[in-house]
Formats: C-alpha cells, structure tokens, sequence
C-alpha cells in the first residue's frame, strides 16, 4: 500500500522547525520518501493526496493521560480537589466493570484522532483493555502500571509487561510504572525497583504534582518525592515525572542526574488550580520536557492546542516575561520529546523508514489567515478545527471530520454512554 | 423567512443556565417561539432544520478585540511586550492604507463564526471600514471609538458615531471610547468627557493592563487609571474597562460605583505575560464580567472556547481553589453579559422577539461524549470543532464548516495576504 501526499508543506522536526514545500510518501506503515517534489517522475501509487499548501508534520504525542476516564468528563467540576477525588472520581470508579475500560477508551482514542493526536501513554486500570481498544482502532498507546496499594500489583504489571510487548501489531508497547508515592507503599515500591532493575526498564508516574504531595513528602520521607523515587533505586534506568508542578532545586538536579523526562499537564494543572511549572527553566537546563492532557477528569477535554497554547502561556506568566517558552520549542514537546519519553525513536519526527504518524493542519481555516508564520499558527492559534488528517502505522484514521474505525463513531458514543448511565445509577444506591 | 429548529437541546441563557429539550422558531430577523415541541401542531416554514439533540444557545459575544489585527497573526511572538508594541505592531500598523481594515475584518468575521461569536466589540483605526465589513458580511459589530494623542480625534469619534448610529441595517452600532490612559492626553480626555456628556453615553477604554501601566499612573496622577478615569467624568454614563488585571481595591469601588463592566481578555494576558485578573472577587462583589478575545495581534486566534477555558482555569489557580469561577458563570459572562456590555439588550438570551443570534453547539463529536453535563462540556471541553452553525439576525452565515458571505472565503484569505505581504515588504524599506 503507497500513499503519496503531493503540494505539502513539511515540517519534518527533523533537526529544525523550518517549513519547506515538498511531497511525502508512505509505503505500508513508513514513510518511505520525504522531501522535495519530484517532478516528472512516474510515481505509482495507491492514492495519492494533494495537500494544497496544507501542513504534514508528525502527530502530537500525548504523554500522559487516563483514556478510559471519558466516563468522568464533566462529571464533577468546579470542586475543590480532595472532594473531586474522594467523593467523585473514587467512588464512581469503583463502579467500573471489567470490558468498561474498552468502549471508554474508545471515545478518548477518537478525540486523540480529531486533536491529531497520534500515540497516548496511558496509564489506567486494566492495562489489556485499552491495550486492546487502541489495537482494535489502530492506535499507538503505550500503557503504563498503575500500581497503588489497594489496585494492581507488581506481578500483575509484569504480566503485563510480558503479553502486550510480545504482541505483533507493533501499535501497542507497555512499561512499568505506579500511581504516586502517596498511594503506593515503601514495600511495593522496593518490589517495583526490583522489577524495572530486572526487566532494565524507566519507571514514570505522577510526580510533585501539589504541593500538599511535597509538604507530604518531606514530613513522611524527609524528601521530596523526586528523591525519595531516587533513593529507591527507580530511575536507574530512566523514566521521568507527570505534571512536575512544584520542583525543587535538587529536584532538577535529580532529573539532569537521570535524564528524565518532565511531562508537563497545564490543563489539568490549571483546572484542578494545582499551580504553573518551571518550564523555561527546564528548557534552560536542558530537562527534556514532553505534554500530556492528563485524563478527561481531569481536564475534560483531550486537545493539544489548548495544552501547548498552555504550556508557553503559562511558562510566560510564571517569568512575567513574554519571550519565555517560544513556540519552536514547545512544538518539540509536542512531537518529538513526546515520542523520546513513551520510547518511540521510531515515530518521532517526518523522516525516511520513519513511522508513518502523520497528520495534516489545514491552513485553509481563518484562524490561521493571512500566513504569518506557520509553528507560531500551530501553536497560538490552532484548533482541532485544524486537524484535516490524522494517519497512525500508515493508515488513515480521520480524514475531513470522518472516522475510519472498527467500529461506528455512534457506536462508540453509545456504549460509552450506557457504562456511564450504568456507573451513575450504581452510585445512586451507594 | 421562517426558518424551524427541531429536536433541540436549548440553552436559552435565559434566567438559568439549564438545559432543556423543544424546538426554536426564527422569523426574519428575531426568535418568533421558543420552548416545548409543538407536536401535531402545522407549521409553515421555510426551512426545518432537524438538531438532532445538538444545543442552541445564544451566540458568544467578543466583547474586546482589534479585528483589522489579522495581519499580525503570528507576526511577532515571543517578543517582551515592549519590543512586540514598539518594534512590530506600531511599525507594522503605520503601513496600513484605507481600505486595508475592511478585508482584514472579514477574516477576523469568518473566524468568529468557527468560534460562535455573533457580535463583537471592536476597537481599531479607521471604524467607518470595520463597520462596512460587518454589514457586507452580516455580522453584528459594536464599533468603538479609539481616540489617542496621535490617531482619530474626538470629532472624528462624534462624526463616526452619528454615521454609524443613524445606518438602518440594525447590525453595527458605535459607542465611545480612547485608546487609554497612557496614549491620551488629558486634554483629548476632558474633550471626550464633555462628547460624552451631551451625548450620553458609556466610555470603555484599556484599563489597568500591566502593572507598568498602574504605576505610572499612580506616578503622573496620584491616582489609579480607574481613578483618573473617573476623575474626568467619563464614567458618568457607565462603561467598563478592558483586561483589568491590575485592579486595586479602590477601583473595585468605582467599578461597583457606576455599574461598570469589566471584560476580560485572558489569552492575551497570558500571552503578553500582563498577569491574572482577579476574576472571582469581581463575581463576588457582583461587578458584571464580560470576555472578549482582543485583537489577533497579542492572542493570535479569536476563540471563545480558548477564552472560556482560561477565565475559569486562570480564576482557579489564581485563588489556588479549584471551585473558583464556575462554568455556569463563565457561560454567562460569554454570552449575557457580554451582550449588555455592548448595549446588546435585544441579543442577550433566546427569547420570543429577541434578534436570532444563535449558534448550535455539536454534541456528536468526541470531546462532547459521553454527556454528563453540557454547559461543562462546553466551557471546559468545547472547541471550534463543536459550532455546527452560527445565524446572526435571522440568517445562517455559518454552517458545517461553510460560510456564507458576500465573499468567497477563498477571496477574502487572498486580499489579506496580499495587503499583509505588502506591509511586510514596505516594512523592509523603513
């Protein structure tokens, strides 16, 4: 199967941000020409795109989210946040079955797909379910443990570890990770070391994300919580942090030492009023710095533009300085630092024997006329109004507002609302 | 022409923000019956539009903005505010010719109808072309006078006022205002004082911006720019002020004290870095709360959904309480109060013989799925790609991504590139 897409412009992210006219070929799931056109030269193909000036460059990387938590959208807002977790998301999902975790993933997976979001690293319970919802679609996700004291366990992540990396489909990878220092014991971490020691594997989870978890840390471990992962011996061999909202000095020292990764959530930081990160300063000292949209509990909806919007929004109010965290590099955040932090060297940017996550930002919308500057577009201004194509391992998932999926778009919708009507009554007789 | 729309969910905005299912009646330019399916019941109309469970709702109102800026969309981000004023925008604006305003409005109209912005409250150079803009397109404008030291004068302003006020089309009005505090001279404000005096009318003006602009007030008139303002008498009809973040506790006074509106502008305060308004007081304290988007100069895109999200979110961290700010506020301030903050009384809410601004927000996309709560939906999960159709006066300018103008898109996007390359390369000659 050739796909060859003619009159683009290509942002490739390969080595700059620059923009250069030129077509794109993908043969199978890869790409397999990128570059200038070559005219006059007979090309066969199976179909062939003409982009009409518009943009291809690789898809967002989505590095932290709970997919299956579109059951939760709009469920409980404007809380404060222990009442939102203790006495909305906890108990309603407690009410989760199992196969839930499927038909609601599902629904995030579609919002990926009109956000041009083209892999997740998603980190819920029931790992197999939204392993196999991504599958099923045609998805990248790179699920991600979850063990806490009361759900999940280190055998059970090892598992499976062992059944989704021995897959085939190749769309589909696991690694080892855990809930947070406050829901997971010193033993079951002590475990977990042991496991990632073994398997040779970078461990992530939600880190300094309040500074209650800090204040918490320091009282409970005299550390902060990126040093107490530290001294378990958790990022030996890598990993890095969610949402990383109340760093300390030694905190950055801690990340350079390990050369973790900083996933930053500015919408969920902002939603759930739990503060602004350091971004410029991450940049400044060389963190990697990568984006996720947290889960849609948390901040509803699941749109990169808003999140990288965010990103340098936020960076430039937290400096009181209007040049900080530049559009060129948030749009590196949002691909290729993404795709470095879930271990996709593979699909990170627009490059021969490169993955085929490709999608295409129309330009032929208002908010990005008269053209300016194309990543500044992208980045101040776009919207998933913008998203004309978004093709995951070579295949074309939504194309001019249409999905391309296992199933009904209507279909997905409808399951999606039964397990949540279901979830509600069930809680009613709590 | 009556146009029918059945199977709605409405919003009507009016006295609640609840939401209920019937049907909505436009005839020519206004709502002719809205509330419960008339079932068995014969109606002649011209068209029935069938909603399909999506919600009709007033449009928003972009109750701040410099439409003409689209020829600075992208043109120069991350700048220190400074440089971005003093060596891109005002250089740049020195190039624009007559006639100039009047296509780069249009495109700032067509990306208000992606938004569902059915009016807006325009502040630029030459109005008379902003103004011809809207009435070509169809699009409901407020225009509003910016007298500075070196631009427009007071008579200008008056001769503009009767111009536009005494035009029968219904669609643009034109109220007084300058530029603020820092680009005017005391004697222009004391001359436009006594215009707005004998004309009775509001001042609304930039206000409290950044908290340079504070201080020097404070330095040059020992008085807050509120103070000054009042000091002047321009507050004598009412009016309001744009962005507002650096408010102190007496201008909360004076706001409170003549019914002053605040709107403000968060994605441009948090692009240009100007800080975060104190949202929640001013809720508190009953000081009515408009948005507005500003000019596509600071915040590059002119969406509502970017705007909502970031009044609330903005709010939360502020007061570092994620209760802050709640949605069913923010869904006022986007459409109600915005509408009486322009003198739009008659296109507040979806009423019988209130005009027909009303757009249709589509639930039957992922980000909207599953429904738990549509006024959340749309201020924390909503996006460009949700507005099915946008009608402004009883005519559809906007549905399933196609406009209907006096224009092809594709003209308008052409005579903005044109007219903005032609500034670029007559900047290079400066």
């Amino acid at each position: 199967m050739k796909i060859r897409f003619i009159n683009a412009r290509l942002l490739t992210m390969d080595k700059n941000e620059n923009v250069t006219f030129g077509e794109l070929e993908v043969t199978d799931n890869h790409i397999s020409y990128v570059g200038e056109e070559r005219k006059n030269v007979a090309i066969k193909c199976d179909r062939e795109i003409d982009c009409q000036g518009n943009v291809l460059m690789p898809g967002f990387k989505n590095a932290h989210t709970h997919s299956a938590m579109t059951f939760l959208r709009s469920f409980a807002d404007d809380l404060p946040l222990e009442d939102w977790l203790h006495k909305a998301v906890f108990p309603a999902e407690a009410h989760l079955k199992k196969g839930d975790e499927y038909h609601l993933s599902k629904v995030a997976i579609a919002e990926y797909l009109t956000s041009g979001i083209t892999a997740a690293f998603d980190m819920y319970y029931n790992p197999l379910e939204t392993a196999r919802a991504a599958s099923d679609s045609g998805f990248r996700m790179v699920c991600l443990g979850t063990v806490t004291s009361f759900r999940e366990s280190v055998d059970d992540m090892v598992s499976a570890y062992r059944v989704i990396n021995s897959s085939k489909n190749g769309l589909v990878t696991y690694r080892l990770g855990f809930h947070s220092i406050y829901t997971t014991t010193r033993e079951i971490l002590q475990e977990l070391s042991k496991a990632a020691h073994s398997l040779k594997t970078p461990i992530f989870t939600h880190t300094s994300e309040t500074e209650v978890e800090v204040k918490n840390s320091l009282e409970k471990n005299n550390l902060t919580p990126p040093a107490y992962i530290e001294s378990l011996g958790l990022y030996d061999y890598g990993g890095g942090g969610f949402h990383c909202v109340h760093m300390q000095d030694e905190d950055f020292e801690i990340f350079k030492r390990h050369k973790l990764y900083v996933v930053t959530n500015p919408s969920s930081n902002t939603k759930l009023a739990s503060g602004i990160p350091e971004i410029q300063r991450m940049i400044d000292e060389n963190i990697p710095v990568a984006i996720g949209t947290d889960g849609p509990a948390s901040g509803n909806c699941l749109d990169f533009f808003r999140e990288m919007f965010l990103v340098t929004g936020l960076g430039k109010l937290r400096t009181k300085d209007a040049s900080a965290v530049k559009a060129t590099e948030v749009i590196k955040m949002a691909t290729v630092n993404g795709a470095l932090a879930m271990g996709l060297d593979d699909a990170d940017v627009l490059a021969v024997n490169k993955k085929a996550d490709i999608i295409m930002i129309d330009l032929q919308q208002p908010n990005m006329q008269p053209i300016n500057n194309i990543v500044d577009n992208i980045v101040y201004s776009g919207s998933k109004q913008n998203v004309k194509m978004t093709m995951i391992n070579g295949k074309i998932l939504y194309e001019d507002n249409k999905f391309f999926l296992d199933e009904s778009i209507e279909q997905i919708y409808q399951k999606a609302q039964e397990i949540t009507d279901r979830i509600k009554r069930d809680m009613r007789h709590d």
